[in-house]
């Protein structure tokens, strides 16, 4: 089986104007179909759909939706605004249009030059994602290493954290991904990360391309793989870190985290500083997006598994207290312990490396 | 809406010969309709597809399966082999079988009279469950009062223990059901229950129509409620309990056993007496039950989501120690703390009263 068509996300400039084309990950693993957006509104329906989701490749998303608005000419501000607040829990997406406006804006006023400087922005930060992706994996496989040493280890991963949400090989997955080219990885245990099965559809179908020995299961399922002793780390990405050092992400991994302590397993989570927001000052501070509850009553659209009526309770993300994060692994460093300050630390190294 | 058509499962004796009729579990909530089982090869297989599912009334088929073998002259010992190994982790099913076994050998060498034995017992057994179910609801009402007073309580349950795995009003959820009824319910927060939906389409059902409040989650989402302190106490029912008071339940149970406790929320167990299996020393020596993976890989039959060929690990149940679990309600008494001394003592009140 070949590799997935990667990056999720790329530009380009046909005949009649440019565009951004994404790999509409709602019909993976059966179709590999491409989406070409033409404007902002589109692209905003995008996110909210997970056509393209996942927290840095949310980035790339932000920075070339102010590009492709300031290409074509439409509002940059409006369009700002508009792909800042699509998903109000992913941090990145806020990040990536940041980046493309401040370029756009530091370039003129609103001529083909300030247009080509938003895009030259998008095109930056896809290649330093590129290169995060790269110091993450060795950053994660030194610390799998000191955590576990001797290799041959067992991971649990949760939601989908590889080359589908990264313009390099992503976060956690990435990191699992090279493990097992070392001939380190005994299993990846693949949650399947209900309600939208991010696990079953997307992580399962990395891994069976790259040719890892997996097993899916349901996310109930995991207290008994770490009660048989059969989870030597789990492996998790992130869509915002507050300044304490709490994680928000995809629903179902604070109970891996609680179940991880209880068995006293390595909580692991691997994310660029871009992830982390120092503007909100802890776990409680952020704000997680409720999703529709058709989500959850329907098994797929328009097929209903609960009875009419039923008010369901759908958060994306939940968040999990710094002291029960073993370590996060960004591009800059491991920070471990988590808290407050190791977490600035790291976070002041990426300010040092730019200024 | 009207209540479901229940009991789950019951005898008939039309012109052609007796039958055991089921609601058929796996088509609801879109379908209420009843399978008409006319010998045990047959019940057997509706056992298997969860057709007829849950502890207690698994129980029932177990009985009342002997009880159609006997009456339509198959041989009892080879129904009564299939019947109890249909499901493994299923003690009642086993308790059933050999409560109408029993019966049937004391009346002697296989007669009509042998036969209507069986047949007596089955209903007897049906009769001690509705009333089981009954006793199981008040003390179960009264432990919560004294756990949580002053009412008005949310509670998280998982899977389906309600009027349709008993014949009566079941277990965990015919306690909820009667909590509802005295005003003292302020939620009902339903498990969806993968991989097969129990909560989803039969906890979703028996709440909508008893008129709970109540919402339906992922089976993740459920630490998001702990977290945000909107989990008052976890009802559970139990497919075996062993001598030290581990609890075997549907895959999913222990993580939330192991939130409550990180937590401080009690969670409780309710299952009748005939669940405690004294012949199993512990948590370690339950017969965990593994099923087919396509339960995991197919959101319905047919319907893959994951890649071909992806291997799912597909236990049915999981096991909580006793050090997790508050109490367990039985139709005898509250056992808690949860030990190996206190559960003896309550299964020893079933021993006195049945001599």
């Amino acid at each position: 089986m070949a590799d997935l068509r990667v990056p999720a996300l790329r530009w380009a400039e046909p005949p009649d104007g440019p565009v951004l084309v994404l790999l509409d990950q709602t019909r993976l693993p059966a179709d590999e179909v491409e989406l070409v957006v033409t404007d902002v509104p589109g692209l905003v329906a995008a996110i909210r759909s997970l056509s393209v989701r996942g927290a840095p490749v949310l980035g790339l998303a932000g920075a070339y939706g102010v590009a492709l608005a300031a290409a074509r000419g439409y509002d940059v501000s409006e369009a700002a605004r508009l792909l800042a607040g699509a998903r109000p829990t992913a941090v990145n997406l806020e990040y990536g249009v940041r980046r493309a406006v401040a370029a756009y804006e530091a370039a003129g006023d609103g001529s083909a030059r300030a247009a080509a400087a938003a895009l030259a922005e998008a095109h930056a930060l896809f290649r330093e994602d590129a290169e995060a992706s790269a110091r993450m994996v060795a950053a994660g496989r030194e610390l799998l290493g000191e955590l576990l040493p001797g290799g041959r280890f067992r991971i649990l991963t949760h939601c989908n954290t590889g080359a589908l949400v990264s313009a390099g090989g992503g976060t956690a997955l990435a990191v699992v991904r090279a493990a097992h080219e070392a001939g380190e990885l005994r299993r990846l245990w693949v949650d399947e990360t209900r309600p939208l099965l991010q696990g079953a559809r997307l992580t399962a179908c990395e891994a069976a391309r790259a040719g890892m020995p997996f097993s899916l299961l349901v996310d109930g399922a995991a207290g008994s793989l770490f009660a048989a002793g059969e989870v030597d780390a789990v492996l998790i990405g992130a869509d915002r870190i507050a300044a304490d050092g709490s994680v928000a992400n995809k629903v179902g991994s604070y109970p891996l985290a609680v179940l991880a302590k209880h068995h006293g397993v390595p909580f692991v989570v691997v994310a660029p500083v871009s992830t982390v927001d120092l503007a909100t000052p802890d776990g409680a501070a952020i704000h997680v997006e409720q999703r529709p509850g058709h989500e959850v009553t329907e098994i797929r659209p328009g097929v209903s598994v609960a009875p009419v009526g039923t008010q369901a309770y759908n958060p994306a993300f939940d968040v999990t207290p710094p002291e029960l994060v073993t370590a996060i692994v960004t591009e800059l460093g491991v920070v471990s312990p988590v808290d407050h300050g190791t977490l600035a630390e790291v976070c002041s190294r990426s300010r040092s490396t730019k200024s």
